[in-house]
């Protein structure tokens, strides 16, 4: 047994508020926004880097001049009209990836001030997107340390960029006199775009004295050439770059109030920042969900993020279907409330499913399978649980990665 | 180093909630809503049986015929005119409670319809409230029986009222046709009343056949006695009977919102259900506020409700210090955030401290005293951790125990 009409609402919230963050459609709409009075360069990085590419290109048609990208092993789907495609490795960087980027910096070289580039950033960008200034395996001997010592990864990422020659805001400062338009898809929560793939067109917050303050302090062993590089500056100030972020966990989260909004939900954003255990996350929601089911208005819970699961069973799941079962118990016997918890990349776990809803039935539910909540949850076995009680929700791949959407609904 | 106005006002928002719901407050306040036309009886049973029994004599003044009350052995403060105080055992029932019970059945005898009894009702209140059907050795076993084959709360609940003289309704009952006021107390997330010490006047909601077919389903083997027992069914209608819950944590988050609202922040009362893991509390906390927190609003979050801690280290805390002392990375770096949390009863964990403060310098506060976050949760140590860096809240016994209160301040 289940309630129809809150799944369907559940079911549509999450499915339209995906749709909405999808490479294509939110790049389409970001190039809406902007006008180029001469040539444009269109560069694209990371895993989705093809696709944001693809619809740029249709969206420019005539005003492309010409392109490069370089995209994850298997991730570019075709050829794209004055673009050319590369593909590297990620996470760990290789020479793909270094080849692609230096086509994006010959495309790039002496640019003029009427030109544009069109820079389309997305995950993975860190690896895909690199040239360094000391060798590969050298330059990996250096993170092997900082991550023995326990820096944390501001301060690894405050050495790395120091240590590429793109990072940091060097690849708009590369680009220079041209206009940079930056357009990131971001799957980093709470978007500090500096951090993206260390910001290849953002100024530099960091210091050099930050830097050697990191060698110095954890006693890692460096090079001489990687010390000179440490005492080199990067960019603070870009005045001809600008930086849009798309179809973030952010932006997920509005398109899903939007959603809220149109089927009679008044949304309300706990948090775009979720990052504890899948379990405890949907005890809180349900929690939640318990104190105001009887507040007498259609409300819905919104919380985007991403948790995690400590695995310790033998079962199948993701975070998202445990997160979803979990709350099960919270708000049992409840027949206006349910929760939906989905990977906006339509996969969850190593499951077919992109991740699970439960409802005020979905315990006695479980119940008259037969099976046990409590031994289900630490076995981590959400999948089998919520395939029993048709509680999974399948997507199948969406092409969009901005972390995960919970919703919880009061009807 | 931290915010030092932040600090204040969160430290008077839980007092000043605390205070709110102290037995004696909160039955003073109470008892101004009621007439009573002729003798009062005034009966208690629980931990909080003696406080607010003398709140209450003390209130009612001449209009108090006579008492009898049965509390926690060494929870009785003194002599309270006309009325006998018992003492007995806790969480085990023992002969104590029994000869407490008994004294108020024999005050409560014979009564008419112009009398009332006042009944006050806390924590405890089970253990203490009992006049078993069956002997105590064999209501024992019975109920072990029922935890080892899983029987859940309810279903144990269901069995026991009706193996008892005063539960599930039979004390009110008993009372007819006088009037009774029961001011229940409440240390039970949610309020159910037919919950707290399975309902002595409240109409019992479950029936024989359900109480039998757990007996079946389960396979409890029982006496020729209490089978009759199970057959015997519990009141469903109690017209006389009327029942005001005070100082329940609902009641602390409201009393904790006004004192926001007195403070100039706008409270937003998430849940007062809150019953995940410590740590991933603060967590999601952390992560609301993070989220909220440039929204240019002063505001409040509260949560309600009690947390728990699956222990695994050597060190000192309570599940209060650890939420605020997880939430502290999660609101790292932000200076208008914080996040206090406190037990209602003035003691958190094995400590001297009834809960922990984090602001947005409390990470780097502990750094500067080197200590490491991650070991310090790991080993559950936030009680130094907070010492530490002043983010200990220390309010001594407060004689309340409606659960705990989260409070995350956005200035």
């Amino acid at each position: 047994m289940m309630n129809d009409s809150l799944r369907r609402d559940a079911e549509a919230i999450v499915r339209q508020a995906i749709a909405a963050v999808s490479p294509v459609r939110a790049v389409e709409k970001a190039l809406k926004g902007f006008k180029f009075p001469g040539p444009v360069y269109l560069a694209a990085a990371g895993k989705a880097a093809w696709k944001m590419a693809d619809a740029a290109a249709r969206t420019l048609g005539d005003k492309l001049t010409a392109g490069a990208i370089v995209t994850k092993y298997g991730h570019a789907e075709g050829a794209i009209p004055r673009v050319a495609c590369y593909e590297g490795g990620h996470p760990v960087p290789d020479e793909g990836g270094m080849a692609g980027t230096r086509a994006i910096l010959d495309l790039t070289r002496d640019l003029r001030g009427e030109d544009t580039v069109l820079f389309l950033l997305s995950g993975g960008g860190s690896a895909l997107f690199e040239k360094p200034l000391i060798p590969l395996t050298e330059l990996k001997d250096m993170t092997d340390q900082m991550l023995s010592a326990g820096c944390d990864i501001t301060e690894i990422n405050t050495v790395r960029k120091r240590l590429s020659a793109v990072k940091g805001g060097r690849f708009a400062a590369w680009c220079a006199p041209a206009r940079v338009i930056t357009v990131v898809l971001s799957d980093v929560p709470g978007d500090p775009v500096d951090m993206i793939a260390s910001g290849p067109t953002v100024p530099d917050r960091s210091t050099c004295a930050e830097a050697l303050e990191v060698i110095r302090r954890y006693g890692i062993r460096i090079g001489g050439r990687a010390e000179q590089c440490l005492r080199t500056e990067t960019p603070k100030e870009l005045p001809d770059a600008e930086t849009l972020i798309i179809g973030s966990v952010r932006e997920l989260c509005r398109a899903a109030a939007d959603e809220c909004r149109a089927l009679g939900y008044e949304p309300l954003l706990l948090t775009d920042r979720l990052c504890c255990e899948a379990k405890d996350a949907g005890s809180f929601l349900a929690g939640i969900v318990r104190t105001h089911a009887s507040d007498g208005r259609k409300t819905a819970f919104l919380a985007g993020g991403e948790t995690v699961v400590h695995l310790s069973g033998t079962g199948l799941g993701g975070r998202n279907q445990e997160m979803a079962l979990s709350a099960a118990r919270g708000i049992a016997g409840i027949q206006n409330a349910a929760v939906i918890c989905v990977g906006s990349d339509g996969t969850d776990g190593p499951t077919d499913a992109a991740g699970g809803y439960a409802d005020g039935y979905t315990l006695s539910a479980l119940k008259e399978k037969g099976l046990s909540y409590d031994a289900v949850l630490a076995d981590h076995d959400a999948y089998h649980a919520l395939e029993a009680v048709g509680g999974l929700i399948k997507t199948g791949p969406t092409g969009t990665n901005v972390n995960d959407i919970a919703v919880a609904l009061i009807g």
